[in-house]
């Protein structure tokens, strides 16, 4: 086990009377910038409640609203401009990932002179930032207790993260009444990215973390599940709690503590791959991942199938095979549960053909330095070969 | 689910060079108190290596010696006074439960006009308390990253326990180098404390609590494995970090969020069981838990052997009997390991006669306002009987 530090200092307000709770954690801050994507938190009620709860506790703000998904670093610098003019002490997400991660971005911004770009895909990580609140509204990307940020840019055709402790929101509010009204594809696609975040730090060559692999492995029997219960049954309180608070658990990071150099461990080579999919195509992250996960699995297990077997025992309970052909049966498994939710896990579904695989896999491997994958360290060759196997 | 807030704001510094790192957090508060136990943490250099990070960061310090195990009241009336007349900022617990829990005590103490002792076993929780650090040499308690702290009463023989925001300690440095030292006895007195912080969480009524249900199962397996392995082989590293990390994860309340009322769940009858059994007898915690928790499951799958049933299976892998025979086994099971441990599990093992049942049971309601139990409520009676089935 490596060394480690753990120091998460987000407040989880968690269940069915979080949203009244809104204003008194913001009013801590001072004047407020909603962020807030399309119009679906005004249909379903959480844009009222929560503008309810900031006037109720007499906290002033403004809106920027038109986060879309993998959302560009123009929606942040104008989020920026927007903060700046308004002079806002916090910067509230109210949506899912993309909302969350434009929050931290423009959070980034305000107090930084040059472009917020700059601190996406650098080693150069902002050191200060606005104060970030969320009101979680899609289970999925755990953006909500990370110190993660994902952004687009369309004019380059780059999807580059950063990584920051100015991230970490200082509160995310959690209802799982607010994901009633999620389509089956998104509470699917979300699902899909709570298990690769999972599965992401599981696999690493680190010896000796056995507990982080055993509370993984029971996260991801959780989201394996409870997916297709929350889709079965949308308004059920239990199921949809059950989805919200794993997606949580699954990127607080306190499941990859120790499990790598610098005390953080995870492999993360099919989101790198999964990136440039996005960025080059329209598709929704979940979806990219139910694709890129087996084939880059079916990949690694040439090299060394003792991890996906480990997996495939303790979470899909497959007994009596040698490791070889526990992970391909995991990978079965895993293709099978994708696909009861409906999602693809064939380029060939969502018509993406090889046209791109080469400059993917050169942008995946600059977006990284050349450093790809920690369990099986990847070469161009290799992300080719892994966009193959996905076709 | 219920409901739940979470917000666990511990700095947690793990591993090999952990120590190294003790000054620099010291003096982000100033003047700091050292809280001692014997003299173990001399023999084994942690006193040494802790002076020595205090001093090169420039840390002025003095020092309260003698915490005993079940720590006295006492003891934290002489801290109070010391922490007040050297004008302390820090209460730097150097040590295990006993240490951290006497450290709190007197964190609280110290701005509190009355006896320290008012806020145990009371609804009195302190609202402020000086900041508290912690250098964890003995991995069982927990307490260095929960709001709890359990002090005892000599002159009363009560042992009661106090939950407190302000308990939270700021930073937690593990090295679990610093538990190679550890007795055989002692370590297995940890397991014992981990494990049964893990099922009092386990054991609940509350329906839909899957998530945290699996994350409990995963990390009891890791005690259960890693136990005997470190006492087999105390100077392992990466044997000592499981279980030094697993005791953290086990009581940092993030396995309990949801399920119970106000937010967090559990049953704890065990726990108030066996702290009338310390406070009467001169009986190590772990070793008390180890007698009593089997008696305890036995009492209660007389009347619902499903959770243990639950556990039993996928803890211990017990497949194809019925609910109630599978408890029974589950319970079989827990007593080999405490067993094998060369932990007791039943009270002739120690000594212990039936002389003060009657006089227990009904401090033990007491000490709770006369509600003790979830999973199963209890009734005097009831009390009587489980220390019956521990005879």
């Amino acid at each position: 086990m490596h060394d480690f530090v753990y120091h998460n200092t987000a407040k989880i307000i968690f269940g069915k009377n979080a949203m009244e709770k809104i204003g008194k954690e913001a009013a801590l801050y001072g004047k407020t910038m909603l962020v807030l994507g399309g119009g679906s938190v005004r249909e379903n009620g959480v844009f009222d409640k929560t503008v309810a709860s900031l006037k109720e506790n007499g906290v002033e703000y403004c809106q920027l609203w038109g986060v879309k998904p993998n959302p560009d670093i123009s929606k942040v610098r104008e989020g920026v401009q927007m903060a700046r003019n308004e002079g806002v002490s916090l910067i509230l997400a109210v949506g899912g990932g993309s909302v969350i991660d434009t929050a931290k971005a423009i959070a980034a911004g305000v107090p930084y002179e040059g472009d917020p770009w700059d601190f996406y895909g650098s080693a150069k990580a902002p050191e200060y930032a606005l104060p970030v609140g969320v009101v979680l509204t899609i289970p999925a990307a755990g953006s909500e207790s990370s110190m993660s940020s994902v952004i687009s840019n369309e004019e380059t055709k780059e999807k580059l993260s950063c990584t920051a402790e100015c991230f970490l929101p200082r509160f995310a509010v959690m209802d799982p009444q607010n994901t009633y009204t999620l389509p089956a594809y998104q509470t699917a696609c979300g699902a899909s990215d709570m298990l690769s975040h999972l599965m992401e730090r599981y696999f690493v060559t680190t010896e000796c973390c056995d507990l982080t692999d055993r509370l993984i492995e029971g996260a991801a029997q959780t989201v394996i599940e409870f997916a297709s219960k929350a889709i079965a049954d949308p308004e059920n309180y239990d199921v949809r709690a059950e989805l919200m608070w794993t997606g949580c658990i699954a990127h607080c990071d306190i499941l990859d503590r120790g499990r790598g150099e610098g005390g953080r461990g995870g492999d993360w080579a099919s989101h790198q791959l999964e990136h440039q999919l996005s960025a080059f195509y329209d598709i929704a992250h979940g979806a990219g991942l139910s694709i890129i996960f087996p084939a880059w699995l079916k990949f690694v297990s040439g090299k060394d199938a003792s991890k996906p077997a480990q997996f495939g025992r303790r979470v899909f309970g497959i007994t009596g095979l040698s490791d070889k052909k526990t992970a391909e049966k995991m990978i079965e498994n895993l293709e099978d549960f994708y696909r009861s939710l409906s999602l693809p896990v064939r380029l060939s579904e969502v018509g993406i053909g090889d046209e791109n695989f080469g400059e993917m896999a050169k942008r995946a491997l600059a977006a990284k330095n050349g450093k790809i994958g920690s369990y099986v360290r990847l070469t161009e060759r290799n992300i080719k070969k892994i966009y193959t196997l996905a076709e």
